[in-house]
Order: structure tokens, then C-alpha cells, then sequence
């Protein structure tokens, strides 16, 4: 009778408990659909300030404003965390055409690659041979290669319902390629925009010239896709025409710049430490609004949240606002650095990297039995039509933080309009839709209720962990 | 033993089944995503076309074109539906101007609603009454309310996660708010638009007088959620500010339009009519893209997607391109009696009407035996993020079909973004994500093919059915 008098009223906790969650979840939904603050936030650092190159005054000009408002909603600490970072300019705007005779020329939308080396001053004119894969440069050789113009126009694999998968498939052709296409004589390398739409944006994106001395470096740049095209179907016809491109970007000596960090004290845990973060930084051809002024306003807003839902967090929670996400990570490095060096204990990061669109769920880099403790709460979030919760990939940021006591995550949003606008120049704040923002918002911060509130299953207490 | 070996062998066929339809469902969206014909055809109906009001020379327009997309894909019949449509024209732009003083006027954007009346030639300008709701109205009475403007300023409820409940809520005071205002002596109607969203744009839908006689029939206009609030502080501050508005809107006589079909004889089962449609009409003010062009090519694909990946369906499936759903329903009401006229019978009826949109799902006006069917097939939709199959509502085209004999279902694709463009000029081409709308085609040609497979539970045939 004892026994069963204690199950019954186990039972009857777990039903208060849930229920409890539920509608501590509904507030947390009815204020970020109601009165949250992404969307404002967003317009201000795409509209007032706009795009955040690490380096640039724009990026330190969001670190001062994100600061300020970290402080105006009464956190209990807000600091800035020194980092230096790279500051790599594009200088004056690229010009490229295709020139199919002397004086015969059509013009063509290329941007260059941040990282890349300047052309020479009256840019480059060669001939162009067209490749798919680092293999084929292999199988031309530099007999083939040498002194022209290598145009690596693998486009993304539009079956996969994952957009991110199909950028996985292209992104070490646009990261590598000025190393590969450099070792075999090529003069400039030419890659089609990491975009799965056809139109006349060019994307940029990180590159690197690995160890390949200076002598072997060679100018870089992103063609739209819709010129991609266009430059193939030329080549088809002949092979002769050449591609002629300037640019005027180069590498400057690093600067000073800030994490910015926001944090509300744990009520019981105070030493346990949650971190939800997105990248300050951004690229500067649009004003970086999905690419991650979402996950910079939406990381804010999990604080905001909390606070205003009436939750008090039994853990510390930290909003990070990474700096140089997009070309050296070195805020995230920085961040897991000082985090180790002073001993501190993270339970949980959480980041989101992939826009401001409807959130569909969060995948997580966990032992199977945090996996299995975060399925069970699907229920709580299906009226939010939030259903992902499965392994995968967190974020760039929080990566350097990974150990075995420590669960990552990453919010999963729709991703089929993502590669549209990213690293493009309409990553613009129009784009991004009000309510789909406020509710990844929502479903960040319910999810960091639910780790405060339960706790974390790390890799270093899990027995049943199989990969 | 032998009682095993059927087991067995029944796993094995279930098995083998459900490793088929997977395959086949994979067949379909590499289709959809890699060779789909919905964009192609939605850029033709929306940029080499337009806006498609019932009875407009654009309608017409659309009726030749689809007929003729149909006849291109080889299908077993395609033909015209006669069908007698009202033609309701806007006439000259409306205009609208706030008056605080004489001569000092602040204009507003409204846009009359679909079925008004004109104002009379030189506009109506009154003082202005604010409600919330017809109960406001009939508290406040004639004394208040009589040769005033009425300003219906219900705005949409933010926190439903559902924006069509969100619509639900308001719509009727958009549809009888003319009737009702006019019982009371107002001499004209403004409602708030039916946007989530603080815009510029107002955004037409349909109204009704009901049996109200012409001499208390008033001019009703929309007013953008914008102007709406600005109307309002203005109201707040001073009530003798008076509104003007003019328009020139009229309802001419009927005119002959139609359904346009294609049909798929079915192999097995050929008077098993399963329907797949959307609605060729839409409103005039953008060009109808996602209501309902992507409803339309979404059906219009899932004849050629069916094709194209091999399925050979064994009931005859018929893609329908309903006339005039906006303002009459005139097209699904032929359809209907005419099946029934026929004696057809119809099993199953899937509309797309709301929007071209990630699809999350669908919804189902169905026993619980079948829906528990659906919700069987789960898995399938899984690697596509597909995950919302619940009971609900389906579409207006296919309600007049409803029987205990058929099962019917509506797309319900994302609905975050939907009513920032539903009715409004901003219903435009490059609103709609390629693979977003791909997607949905896909998802509905996937259901369909399991449908025609393993057939309807239908209420009549429903013992355990509980409402």
C-alpha cells in the first residue's frame, strides 16, 4: 500500500511537473510572439549599424550597442572579453567581364573571397578552364592549368532536404581552392556562389591559402550563380574566351575587438554554466541580418525571456555574443580558452547559426542518454510545431567548449531559404520575417528552461553511450 | 507452423512494402527538387499573366494556359468545366486622407473590399466611430454611430502559433462589418487589414451585405495595418478628426468561366475519383502567387510528378483548377454538382490553399480510423521534415464535395509569412521560395500516391468513429 501510495503521488508530481512546464512554456511563447525584442534589436544592429566585419568600426560599434543593452535589462553581470581578431578589407568593389574577342566583353557579378589576395593592379586576363572537383584539377595537371584562370563551378545537390548538407558538399571548394588551383600554375581562381537559387549575387565566404608560400598565392572570388552559368555555357561554345577580374581586398595587421557576454546568476548552481550564443561579426556585403544578427538578438532575448516569463534559473545562464565567427573564430576560441583557464564549469552551450527562420528543432551533440532525456520533452514543444530533436551538428562558436561534461546544441530553423541570402548582400533585415524570429527566440528559451530546470546527461556520466 | 510462415511471409510483404514506398517517396521529391515544372509555371501565371479576379480577361488568360499545360503532359483527359462567375471590378484607385483641421489631411492606404460598393463620385468623409467588435457596435447603438464612418480595428491575435486561427478570429468583421455598421446608420466601413504585420499595405478580401436592401448598403474599405494604428493615436488624441475616402469599385453582371481538369485514368479502380486541387482566381491587387497560384501548380505537378517517378495510380486522379473561390465559390459548387449529377464517387480530395510555403503537414476531415491510416505513415514523411498530420480543416474548394464517403485534406504548409501577403499587393513571384513550393508539390504528390495505394477509410465505413 506504501508503495503504492508512493508511485501515485510520484505520478501525480510528474503530471504538476509537467503541466507546470507546459504553461511555463506558453508564457515564454506568448511573450516573444507578444513583447519580445529580437525584432527591434535586429533592425537596429542591421539598420542603424549594419554589416559587422570583424575589424571594421561597424563591429565594435555592435559590441558598444549589444553591451548597453545587455545592461539595460538588469542583468547581474555584463562584461566585454578582449580578443584579437583579423581585420581583412575588401577596398574598392570587384569588376570582372568575359571577353569573347578583343573589345567584346559582358560583364559579370563576382565579389572576392575574405582572405583573398588583391589582383594586381590592373587585375588579371586569362584564359579559363572549368572544373568540378579538387580531382580534376589533379587530372589536367599544370600543363593544362597553367597561366589561366581556374572557375570551379560545382553547384550545391538541390535533392537534399538539408540545405547545410548540400554547402557541406561545395564549402572546401571555395576554402581550398586558391591553394589547389595555386599549386598548379593557375593565375586566379573563379568558384561558383555557395547558392542554391539562380540569381546575380555573388556569396563570399572564408578562404585560405593553407601553408602555400606568398610566391604561389593567388587571387580568389565568387562568381552569382545565374554568371556561372552563363560563363559555362560560353566555355561550351569556346574554349578560348577569357575572364578578366579586379579586386582590391587585403590583410591588415589584427586589432582589439570583444566578446560581449550578458549573465544571470544560478539561484542553487551558481558554478554550472549554461551558454546560448550567435556570432557578433559578420560579412560586409549585406548588413548580416540572418548571418547571425538572428542569433545575436535571439541569444539576448533568451535572457530577456527568462526574466520576464518569471523564471529564475537554479544554473547561470550566459548570453556570448562571439566575435569572428565568420573568418578566424577567434572569439569562440578565446571564450573556451578563459573558460578552461579559469576552471569553470560548463553544462550546456547552445548557439544559433543558421538565420532567423521558423525553428523546426535543435540538434545536439550529447551521450544518447541526454538525447533520449531531451526527446522526451517533444510533447512540450509540439504546439509550436517544433519536432527535430535528433544528433547532429551545434555551432562554429561553441565547438572549442566541446569536452565530455558538456552537452552541445544547435537551433535547427527551416533551412530552405538560408543559402539565398548567405554571405550574399541581400542578407538584409527585410528578409528576415518578425514572427519566425521571435519564435526561434522562443523555442531557444524554452529549451533553456528545460536544461536549467532537469540538468544535462554529459558523455563522463553516461554508461550506455555507444558513438 | 504454417500459421508462422503466413506471419512471416506478412512481415516480409510489409517490410518489402514499406522499403517501396520510401524508395518511391524519394523518387518523387529528387523530382520535385531537381526537375519540378511548379516555379516555371508559377513564373508564367504570375509575371506573363497576373492578378486572376473571376471574370477578368486575366482569368481567361489562365483558364488557356493551364488547359494547355495540361494537354502538354500527355494525360488521359483534360477539359474545361463551365461555370457562370459574378465579375466585381475595383475601377479608378481608391484614395484616403485623415482630416484633423479643414486643409490639413494625412493620407492613408486603404483599398475597397472585394463585393463593395462605390462611395458616391465626390467620396464620403465623416467622423469616425472605433470598435473592436460587433458587440461595441450594437452597445454604442444608432445615436453614436449614425452618419459616421465605422473603424473596425480588431487586430490579429500575435500569440497563436496558427496564423489562420489568428484569421479565423477577425475575418468576420472584414466580411459582415458593412451589414452590421449599416444597421446603425454609418455611412461607411473601415476594417483594420488582416495583417500580422505593421505595413503599408491593405489587404482586400471578401464581403458580404447579406439580405441588407441597397438603400443601407455602404462603401467598406481596408485600411493598412499602419494607418490603422496611426488612425487610431490619432483618434485617441482628438475625436472630431474625420476620415475621406472614395472609391469606384462596382459588381457587373455574371460572366461564363471555368474549372480547368486533368485527369489520370485510374488502372484498377477507375470510377475512384481522388481530387487534387487549388483555386486559378485570386485578387486583383498583386499577382496571386501564393493565393492560390501555388496551390494551382502544385496540382497541376502532382499529375506530372506521379508521372515522371514511374506510378501508375490505380484510381483515376484528377488535378482541378477551381474559378472563383475568392468571391463566390462559384467553381467548387459546380464541381461538386456536377459529381453528384454524375453519380461519380469521389474518395479523397486534397486542396492547397495556403500558400507555397514549406510544407509542415497536413490536415485531414476524416474518420479516425482513417486518420490513424495517415498517421501511420509517419515515418515516410520523416526525412522530409514533414510531421503535422491531425485532424482539421481541408479546403473551400472541395467543401461542397463532403459525404461520410469521402475523405478530404488540406496542405498546410508554414504559415508564419502567409498573411503578410494574403489579399494584398505584396502577393507576389519573388514572395515564393523555389524549393519551398517544390517541396510542397512533393509532399502532396507523396500523400496522394499513398492514398491511391492503400485507399480510404471512410466515415461510412467507420464504426469506431467518435464525432
Amino acid at each position: 500500500m506504501k508503495r503504492i501510495l508512493i508511485l501515485f503521488s510520484l505520478i501525480i508530481t510528474l503530471q504538476l511537473s509537467a503541466q507546470t512546464d507546459a504553461e511555463t512554456i506558453k508564457t515564454i511563447f506568448n511573450n516573444t510572439l507578444t513583447n519580445g525584442m529580437s525584432y527591434q534589436w535586429l533592425d537596429h544592429l542591421s539598420n542603424q549599424i549594419g554589416s559587422r566585419l570583424s575589424g571594421s568600426l561597424n563591429a565594435e560599434k555592435a559590441v558598444q550597442y549589444t553591451k548597453e543593452e545587455f545592461e539595460n535589462l538588469g542583468l547581474d553581470r555584463v562584461w566585454l572579453q578582449p580578443v584579437m581578431v583579423p581585420r581583412w578589407v575588401r577596398g574598392a568593389p570587384e569588376f570582372a567581364y568575359i571577353e569573347t574577342a578583343p573589345g567584346k566583353t559582358t560583364s559579370v557579378n563576382i565579389c572576392a573571397l575574405g582572405g583573398s589576395i588583391a589582383t594586381p593592379a590592373g587585375g588579371v586576363k586569362a584564359n579559363i578552364i572549368e572544373v568540378n572537383s579538387f580531382e580534376e584539377l589533379e587530372a589536367l595537371g599544370k600543363e593544362n592549368i597553367k597561366g589561366k584562370i581556374v572557375f570551379i563551378n560545382r553547384p550545391m545537390q538541390a535533392d537534399l532536404i538539408n540545405t547545410f548538407e548540400a554547402y557541406g558538399g561545395c564549402a572546401n571548394e571555395r576554402y581550398s581552392g586558391a591553394s589547389e588551383a595555386g599549386k598548379y600554375g593557375a593565375v586566379g581562381l573563379i568558384v561558383r556562389s555557395l547558392n542554391l537559387r539562380l540569381d546575380d549575387y555573388p556569396h563570399t565566404g572564408s578562404m585560405s591559402y593553407g601553408d602555400l608560400p606568398s610566391s604561389k598565392r593567388i587571387p580568389s572570388a565568387a562568381i552569382s550563380t545565374n554568371d556561372a552559368e552563363l560563363l559555362s555555357s560560353m566555355l561550351a561554345l569556346d574554349k578560348n574566351i577569357k575572364l578578366y577580374f579586379s579586386q582590391h581586398c587585403k590583410q591588415l595587421a589584427d586589432v582589439q575587438s570583444y566578446n560581449v557576454i550578458g549573465e544571470i546568476k544560478g539561484s542553487e548552481f551558481p558554478n554550472e554554466i549554461i551558454v546560448v550564443g550567435g556570432h557578433l561579426d559578420s560579412w560586409d556585403l549585406g548588413d548580416g541580418s540572418h548571418d547571425d544578427g538572428a542569433g545575436v538578438v535571439q541569444s539576448m532575448d533568451v535572457l530577456r525571456l527568462l526574466k520576464e516569463s518569471g523564471i529564475r534559473p537554479k544554473r547561470t545562464i550566459r548570453a556570448v555574443l562571439f566575435m569572428n565567427e565568420e573568418n578566424g573564430l577567434r572569439g569562440g576560441n578565446k571564450y573556451a580558452e578563459e573558460a578552461k583557464r579559469k576552471g569553470e564549469h560548463h553544462v550546456f552551450a547552445l548557439e544559433s547559426d543558421s538565420g532567423g527562420f521558423t525553428p523546426r528543432g535543435f540538434s545536439f551533440q550529447s551521450s544518447e542518454a541526454m538525447l533520449a532525456k531531451v526527446q522526451s520533452w517533444k510533447p512540450l514543444f509540439k504546439p509550436y510545431l517544433i519536432h527535430y530533436f535528433e544528433k547532429g551538428y551545434s555551432g562554429a562558436d561553441i565547438g572549442p567548449l566541446k569536452d565530455d561534461n558538456i552537452v552541445l546544441a544547435g537551433l535547427r530553423p527551416d533551412s530552405q531559404r538560408y543559402f539565398d541570402h548567405h554571405h550574399a548582400s541581400n542578407d538584409t533585415f527585410e528578409h528576415v520575417n518578425k514572427r519566425e524570429l521571435e519564435l526561434g527566440a522562443g523555442a531557444m528559451t524554452a529549451l533553456i528552461y528545460l536544461i536549467d530546470k532537469y540538468g544535462t546527461d554529459t558523455i563522463s556520466n553516461d554508461t550506455k553511450l555507444k558513438d
